[in-house]
C-alpha cells in the first residue's frame, strides 16, 4: 500500500475472488457459475446493432430492465433497482441504511463480501455465529438495533432459514431493514419477494450470475418498497449514475423474460446435485443440506485443504476457506453431469491412492 | 426518501445526469457522447462466441484490458486499473485517498460529481472557486492539506491547466495525491500521462466514454505509480472484485488497440468544434477556449436557460446549469458536422423570432 491509503482504505478488508488461473484447463467448480450458456433470447437481444449503439450512454434508470423484471417478480417497476452485480447493490445497501447509531449484523459464516463492504463504509459490524449444526437461529437477531443481512440460501453452506423466520425478524422490529440476499434462491428455497408488498422494512437482493447465466454481464438487482428503493437510487446517483451498461440491459431484461430455459437450467442444477450430495455421501463425506447450486462437504476421509488443493493437481477447481470452523470443508460448484462425474472420477481416484 | 436512510445517505447530494427523453428523436447535445459507433475492432469484438461465454465471470484483474491500456499509454500494466466507467474509479480514488485528516478539494465550477462522491464517503470538501475568467489558479491549492481532483480540460468549461502547473502542485508537496481527470483530454488538451513514471502522488483518470465512443459500455481507467493502483484495487475489491463485464473488457481493450480510428474520431471532433465556436460567435455568444469535446457558450442574444428551453422546443438538447456563474452558459456537445449545422440553423431560427 501507499503512504497516500486513507486510514478508512486501510481498514477495509478486501474480498477475495475464486480464483481464475489461465495456466490449464481447469474444470471450475469455485466461483458458483452456471456451467450453462446464457438463454438463446440473450444472445438474439445481443446484435450488431445493438453494439453500434454503445457510443451512447446507457439508461440511467434501467427502465426497460426493472419492468421485466417487476414483470416476472410480479411487483411495480418502482419496486426495482438494477446494479452492476448484485455486490454493487449490497454496497448501496450498506450505505443507505447502515452507519452512525445504526450498525449491520451478519453471520460469523456467510458471504465473505458483507465484512468487506461494512468496512469499506467504516460501518460497525456484528458477526452473529452459525449454530453448531450452521444454522441460522434468528432468535439471536431479534435484538438487534440495526440493520440485517441475512443470506438465503446461505453461502458457503448452502442452507435456509425458513421463510416465516424472516418474517417475525421484520415484524419484530418494524424501524430495521433486514436485507435478504437472494443470489442462490432460485436453486430451490422460498423466497421472500412474495413478503416484499407486505413489509416496508424488507429488501431482497438477487443476481443473474447464477441461475441466469449471466455472471460475466454483471447484473443484479433488489426488490423492495418504493422508498426503499428510492433510498438506494439516491446512493447509485451519488456513486455512478450509468452503472449499467447498455449490453448488460438488455441481456438482463431477455434473460429475465426466457422462463422456461431459466426453469430448466435450474431443474437440471437440483438434479445433478441430487446426484452429487448422493456421491459424495457414499464416500464417507459429510454434506450440508444445500439449496443452492453448490454443496458444502467435508469430514470426509480427506480433510478440506487437502481436498482442495489435489482437485486442483488433478485439474478440479474447488473453494477451500482456510478459516476456523469451516476448515475441513470444500464449496464445490453444481456444474454439468459430465463435470460433477469428472469430479467424482477424481475423488475415487485420490482415495484409492490413499 | 424512507425512515431508513443513515444519516450519512442522506447527506449525498446525487448527480443529475444529463436527460434521455423517449418522447422525441432529439439531437442529443447535452450528454458530451460521441457521435461515431465503437470502431469496427470494437464490433468484432463482440462476438456471439463471447456472448455465449457470459455465464462466466469476468476477469477480475482485468488483464488483458489493463494490458491493451498500458501497452497505448506506455506504461506497464501495474500502472493501469479499470473500471466500471471513469465515475467507478474517482469513487475508488475518494475513499482511497480522502478521509479523516485528509479532505478533498476541487474546483467551485466542475464536474458536478466530486460533490457527489465526497459526499457518499462523508468527506471533508472544499470547493475552490475559479478565477473570473473560469481559469484554475493552481496557486489556490499548493497549501491545501489534502487530496486535489482536477478535471483537465474542466468540465462544463472546457478549459485546459497547464501541465507545467499540475506539475508544480505535484513537487509543492509529494505528501499529497493530485488527482487529473482527463475524460476529455483526447480532444486537445496536453495529457498528465508523461509525469506517470516520475512522481508517485499523481493519478490520471481517463474513461472511453467519449474519445472512444464506449459511453455504453462504461470503461474508465487510471494511471498512476503501482502503489496507487495497489490502493485502489483494494477498494475495489472490498466494492465489486467483477467491477468490469466480458463484453467490457473486450470493447475496451479493441477500442484501445485501434489508433487510426481513435484520431479520425477525435481530429473530427475538433474540426466541428472550430465550426461551430466561429458559428456560435458570430451570433455573439461568448464561446469560452475549449479542449473538449464540447462548449461552453453564453452571454449572447438569448439567455442560458432560454437557450436551453428554447432549444428542446425545437429537438435539440443542450445542457443548462441552473447555478450561480454559469447560469447565463449553455454546454453544448460536439456532433457531427451536420448535428452541428441543424443547432447553428435552429439557434438562426430562434434569433429570426426575436
Amino acid at each position: 500500500m501507499s503512504r497516500f491509503l486513507s486510514p478508512e482504505a486501510l481498514r477495509c478488508d478486501p474480498y477475495t475472488p475464486g480464483e481464475q488461473p489461465r495456466d490449464q484447463q481447469y474444470i471450475k467448480l469455485n466461483t458458483n457459475e452456471s456451467p450453462f450458456p446464457p438463454s438463446p433470447r440473450v444472445l438474439e437481444a445481443l446484435s450488431r446493432a445493438e453494439a453500434e449503439k454503445l457510443y451512447l450512454y446507457s439508461d440511467p434508470t434501467c427502465a426497460a430492465l426493472n419492468a421485466a423484471i417487476a414483470k416476472r417478480c410480479g411487483l411495480a417497476p418502482e419496486n426495482v433497482i438494477s446494479g452492476n452485480g448484485s455486490d454493487e447493490i449490497l454496497a448501496f445497501a450498506f450505505r443507505a441504511f447502515c452507519g452512525e447509531g445504526r450498525p449491520a449484523a451478519f453471520a460469523d459464516i456467510t458471504y465473505g463480501f458483507y465484512e468487506a463492504q461494512a468496512a469499506l463504509f467504516g460501518l460497525e459490524a456484528k458477526r452473529v455465529p452459525l449454530r453448531e449444526d450452521f444454522s441460522l437461529s434468528v432468535e439471536d437477531y431479534l435484538d438487534f438495533p440495526g440493520t440485517v443481512f441475512i443470506a438465503n440460501p446461505n453461502a458457503p453452506t448452502g442452507m435456509t432459514v425458513p421463510v416465516d423466520h424472516i418474517r417475525r425478524l421484520l415484524e419484530k422490529d418494524p424501524g430495521r431493514v433486514v436485507i435478504v440476499d437472494e443470489a442462490y434462491v432460485d436453486f430451490g428455497a422460498e423466497s421472500c419477494v412474495p413478503l416484499v408488498r407486505k413489509y416496508e422494512n424488507l429488501l431482497v437482493t438477487q443476481t443473474m450470475s447464477k441461475s441466469r447465466s449471466l455472471a460475466g454481464g454483471r447484473v443484479g438487482f433488489a426488490l423492495g418498497d418504493p422508498e426503499l428503493i428510492a433510498d438506494l437510487n439516491r446512493v447509485k446517483y451519488s456513486f455512478n449514475p450509468y452503472n449499467v451498461n447498455r449490453l448488460s440491459l438488455l441481456a438482463g431484461a431477455a434473460a429475465m423474460e426466457d422462463e422456461d430455459y431459466f426453469q430448466s437450467c435450474c431443474r437440471s442444477v437440483q438434479e445433478n446435485r441430487a446426484w452429487t450430495v448422493e456421491a459424495l455421501e457414499k464416500r464417507g463425506f459429510t454434506v450440508l443440506p444445500s439449496s443452492a447450486n453448490f454443496v458444502f462437504a467435508g469430514k470426509g476421509p480427506i480433510s478440506g485443504g487437502e481436498l482442495y488443493r489435489k482437485l486442483k493437481e488433478n485439474g478440479v477447481l474447488v473453494r477451500w476457506f482456510d478459516k476456523d470452523r469451516i476448515r475441513d470443508f470444500c464449496r464445490i460448484t453444481i456444474g454439468s453431469k459430465e463435470q460433477m462425474e469428472t469430479l467424482v472420477e477424481r475423488i475415487d481416484r485420490l482415495l484409492a491412492e490413499g
